[in-house]
């Protein structure tokens, strides 16, 4: 493996002037401003306020009326792995049903790579990320299923994702005993990966896991001192939501197939939050072009939304459901297809996938105690990391569905496209 | 109004080798390749072979394995406009329903705007629209609605765009008379912008032309020698595909609402060209950012096809309900929602929109005379317009949905990206 990626030279500082629509997501100034500028000082934003009247800085960018809102932050994807599953994509367009049993494909091909062969495929995908705006990102193992190869990918994934989640109950794997690869990826498996992650996901649905075996994955993982995270009512109704909400875990992935209880029990995890008094609730991620690309049901992220849910987007990059990384992609047929406002998935697919990883707040230490950056947000002290729309408006990711909008991208105050 | 675009230079002759995949639309020769090559000379393909035995030419471009494939046949926009509708979207993402009335905001913007105000839009849209992989595009007056203003869209198109039509009877324009503007955009208005267009289009709709007006534009349309088109079926049923099959129109688009006796209709202008004994019948022109952007119905693409029909598949690039030229988004939306496959959506892309314009054939002459090139294929002869994908298959652009995968573009062998 290759040390972390080489960092390009940046300027001490660097304005960003007259941004025609500047969004925030600072609520305590709005979210949103018309005629802004932003300051950059090294990785972190310096200071927000109107066009033509920022402090001097190093550069100069001239955004000259054109929209600037922060990086995305796509906060599930699966990026190490090796082959794709173009003929099961074909097969699934011309009807077949997509079963949790393709993952075992990618899990051979995977084996089979050598560590450089996966390392050059991350680094391919989260290049592609970066030329679309994504700024933080999430990645999952889940493609290993031995205790050595779900070690690799989590060291591989460590040097380059900014959250790594470890994902040993994706499936059980071909010829495994599922009892015995329970006892596995619930023992010595978590106890190999748990110093490379910060959190630990499982697949609750039909042909994965059940709720006995999610519960003790749960368990494991916060006896561990390990965030959670879940895929859960994906292919069908399930208990994978309220189990989320019962453990605490940070987000809750999918959602195709969500009854009002469910629905319910997501909005009380964040009652408390809401007014002020209670903690963080767990984050409703809906993925779009999984589902599209799966041809499953749309979550429904208005209901979600509508009930007091924070909601996150993300891209769910993988190659078997949902092979794309692009989040204009997933904030486009969120707005065109699943109710939300522009301003809505935005948000959700910015400071909604932030705090799906606890990223949102400035100091909150994940649970190895590493201080995480505040992304998702553009106000100071936040890290720098934003980008640059070819459209006046964030409304023009929408309105131009398919268009390459991102024209600039700032990460941890590098300029990066 | 400037001259048209100056064009760069060329090498006499490039072959593109090892070709993972070649998508030719060459029936007679199987229509998809694997291991290909191609020689461009000038401005048309002059070789189509087996990789590694082209013959030998100036200059060389290593497909490495990817795939290539026509440039994208857009067969259905409207580029000469100015402003953009905005609040428009955003009214209707919020619940607004669309009407056909929305097109007079772009009329006064369009009137407003000076000639090279329309033409740097246009421009900047055609721009886009090949750095998408699209090679080959029609455009259509309509935001004018006066003789004067049409015939300016219709010359300023006709500088830049490889095939104009004259859309008159988009909308009746604010504070008109109905009759008095049927009577002006079927005389001098018509007679006016002839000239410049190769064919006539109708929006035969509720709230903009009933059935007896559309007649009397495709009838007037075909007396002055030129041919027709026909936006239909877009809001509700209605007899636009109906009407477009009795006049022999080269297409019929939008079809959201299709009854079965439409589907016949089309189906049965094509059963004589199919069994090889008779004139060509009308395209179906499907455009799946339109229904997806208006949240109208995907037209049922896969019926027509079933049907006999041929497909095209276009952008419908307008201001008020299609502000994409991404036929890659088209494309990846007709196969993942529509019930299209790739090589389904990939050929109504190309070679339907082809079809749709009368440029599928080598040596067709628009009703003015003057040649058409052979486009939407690659064969020996046919005009070299070619993409290469950062994909090793077609597959990709539905299984990657968002993603920007056009890697270069040749246009009349020009190398454009």
């Amino acid at each position: 493996m290759s040390a972390p990626s080489v960092v390009p030279a940046r300027p001490a500082s660097v304005v960003i002037d007259r941004i025609g629509e500047l969004t925030t997501n600072d609520d305590e100034h709005g979210g949103r401003l018309r005629d802004a500028a932003v300051v950059i000082e090294g990785d972190r934003v310096a200071w927000v306020g109107p066009a033509g009247t920022a402090p001097a800085a190093d550069d100069l960018v001239d955004a000259a009326g054109r929209a600037v809102l922060p990086g995305w932050v796509d906060s599930h994807t699966h990026l190490v792995f090796a082959g794709d599953r173009t003929a099961e994509f074909e097969a699934r367009m011309a009807g077949a049903a997509y079963s949790a049993g393709g993952i075992n494909a990618t899990v051979r091909a995977t084996r089979a790579a050598s560590d450089a062969q996966l390392e050059a495929n991350l680094l391919r995908l989260l290049a592609e990320a970066r030329r679309g705006g994504t700024t933080v990102i999430e990645t999952k193992t889940g493609y290993g299923l031995t205790v050595a190869d779900e070690l690799r990918a989590a060291q591989i994934a460590a040097l380059h994702a900014d959250a790594v989640t470890f994902l040993g109950a994706h499936v059980v794997p071909e010829g495994a005993d599922p009892h015995a690869y329970l006892d596995l990826a619930t023992g010595p498996m978590l106890t190999a990966v748990a110093p490379h992650v910060s959190a630990v996901d499982v697949f609750c649905e039909a042909g994965a896991f059940d709720e006995a075996a999610s519960r003790r994955v749960l368990a494991t993982a916060a006896a561990a001192g390990l965030a959670t995270r879940v895929h859960g009512n994906q292919l069908g109704h399930g208990p994978g939501a309220r189990l989320a909400v019962e453990f605490g875990a940070l987000s809750v992935d999918h959602l195709g197939f969500l009854a009002a209880a469910d629905i319910a029990a997501l909005a009380d995890s964040w009652a408390a939050w809401a007014g002020g008094s209670g903690p963080r609730g767990t984050v409703a991620t809906v993925l779009p072009a999984c589902d599209l690309s799966t041809r499953m049901p749309l979550a429904p992220a208005r209901e979600l939304l509508d009930a007091g849910v924070v909601l996150a987007i993300a891209s769910n990059c993988n190659p078997g459901t949902s092979y794309t990384s692009s989040m204009a992609f997933c904030v486009a047929t969120a707005v065109l297809q699943m109710g939300l406002s522009v301003q809505d998935a935005v948000r959700a697919a910015t400071l909604g996938g932030a705090i799906a990883l606890g990223m949102h707040v400035a100091g909150w230490r994940d649970p190895r105690g590493a201080v995480q950056p505040e992304v998702g947000v553009i106000r100071p002290g936040a890290r720098a990391d934003l980008q640059l729309l070819e459209a006046p408006s964030v409304t023009h990711l929408a309105y131009r569905p398919g268009m390459p909008l991102t024209a600039a991208v700032w990460k941890s105050g590098v300029r990066l496209l």
